[in-house]
């Protein structure tokens, strides 16, 4: 449960080279076996592998079933426990008993996945089945001087990144700019999905009157997490996708990128954001 | 297949804001399908879903197949075409009738990934029975004012990120400093597998007298596909993780981290380094 490892790295600089200590980002994979009731007992199916930051893992599958439309609340789960054997990266995901997954329907998202990037989505089309759809007669303001400050707030609690320069930060915030939760992990989805993890243990979905900071990069894949999360205001440090851009137009999302040195662009629904 | 799209962002910055065209690094899905040989007749089977920048599709393909173990050369595929609907993301890769993939390894591998990271690994165990035992009797020696000038070099070719500010970069290059092969892609695994991909067709495999130079962070699966192509030096502009550490010294590799500034750190390997 270390999110950093220690380890000697030799630093070299022009002529010269010391050794020193150091920190790593820890990665390791976390596999998530799901156990569900069926008409001939408790069945039990490995439904995801993960590299991931250990910690928060009760939250990253929270999230991570809760984003791929498994599961739609806490209840729906009856337990969360490492497995028996005390293998820290094998997570057993128990159903509560009127909940019936659409195995079919894991089969396809799941089974086509390889590369990463796309989590379980076999299709665009997938994606939308399972992305409710936001309710965008909002009247959501955000000031731009809010907007301004986020990335300071999160690097001043982001101390684990400080540290070892190798992990993706997620943040939530408030309308008024308090930071109310914050996750790392080497996999930004893997952040995103412990975000929305901790949010359902605090009953706090949909996260409709937030923003969502990202670290990095704005991909498809968290634009849809965010969807389903209800989040409707979402800012990246870094820049946004082509197919970000489109989902978060289609979705009615304020997605903002290149939030950094007082600047940023504004690329969906400029709207909710009061110069 | 085109790796940017143009849009129209709001940039803003103090009090100032201005409507402008960008460039975007384009996104989209692109699904494998595997058609094998067996005693029935043809099979096809969807065996992979990316999040990938379009271009390069073939390459990407190859070089994924080829980390996965599933073709040892180009000559084991006898075909890679786009579907006859002229849909440009879904991808048909046919074997050779000689290879008879193993559906049951390709199962336990993809069937259990989901949230992106892994990449069809069900566990660190399968991606080493797959990882080919590297030399490591070799007599590398590389100065590290050639290790200095890799970013340099990388930026001046890798045009499209400078636009976008949204792809990874991965570069090949010889004992000498010279680039061989770029790939670009908002997935980094994608650029890798594209790269891979690339040295296949150009029949330079195993790539043990190259250097490797990404973008971005090293991570335990872009350190399993550079092990798969042969690859002895990695170097690494963003931050190593944990485990991408563990397996460099594992399988005597060595790595480069935070290669930036005239500056880098040596996390495992330094022996090939002449300072």
């Amino acid at each position: 449960m270390q999110p950093a490892i220690s380890t000697v790295v030799k630093r070299v600089w022009h002529n010269h080279s010391t050794e020193e200590p150091d920190q790593l980002a820890t990665e390791e994979p976390l596999e998530i076996r799901l156990r569900y009731h069926s008409p001939t007992g408790i069945q039990t199916k490995s439904i995801s592998v993960t590299m991931r930051t250990p910690g928060h893992d009760a939250e990253l599958a929270l999230g991570f079933l809760y984003s791929e439309a498994i599961v739609a609340s806490g209840n729906d789960i009856t337990d969360i426990s490492i497995a028996s054997d005390s293998n820290d990266n094998v997570l057993y995901v128990t159903l509560a008993p009127h909940i019936n997954p659409d195995l079919a329907k894991l089969e396809r998202n799941f089974y086509t996945t390889s590369s990463c990037g796309v989590c379980g989505k076999a299709s665009i089309e997938a994606v939308m089945d399972a992305c409710p759809v936001l309710d965008t007669k909002d009247t959501l303001q955000i000031s731009h001087n809010l907007i301004f400050a986020l990335p300071e707030k999160l690097r001043q609690h982001q101390q684990l990144f400080e540290h070892t320069g190798g992990l993706h930060g997620v943040a939530l915030f408030d309308l008024e700019g308090q930071i109310l939760l914050l996750r790392e992990d080497v996999g930004r989805h893997n952040a995103m999905d412990k975000l929305v993890g901790a949010a359902m243990n605090k009953d706090m979905l949909p996260l409709n009157s937030h923003i969502l900071l990202l670290s990095g990069r704005a991909s498809f894949e968290l634009m849809q997490k965010a969807a389903m999360a209800g989040i409707k205001v979402v800012a990246a440090v870094g820049a946004p996708s082509s197919l970000a851009v489109k989902m978060a137009e289609e979705w009615g999302i304020t997605l903002i990128g290149f939030l950094r040195d007082e600047r940023y662009n504004i690329y969906t629904g400029a709207h909710r954001i009061v110069t």
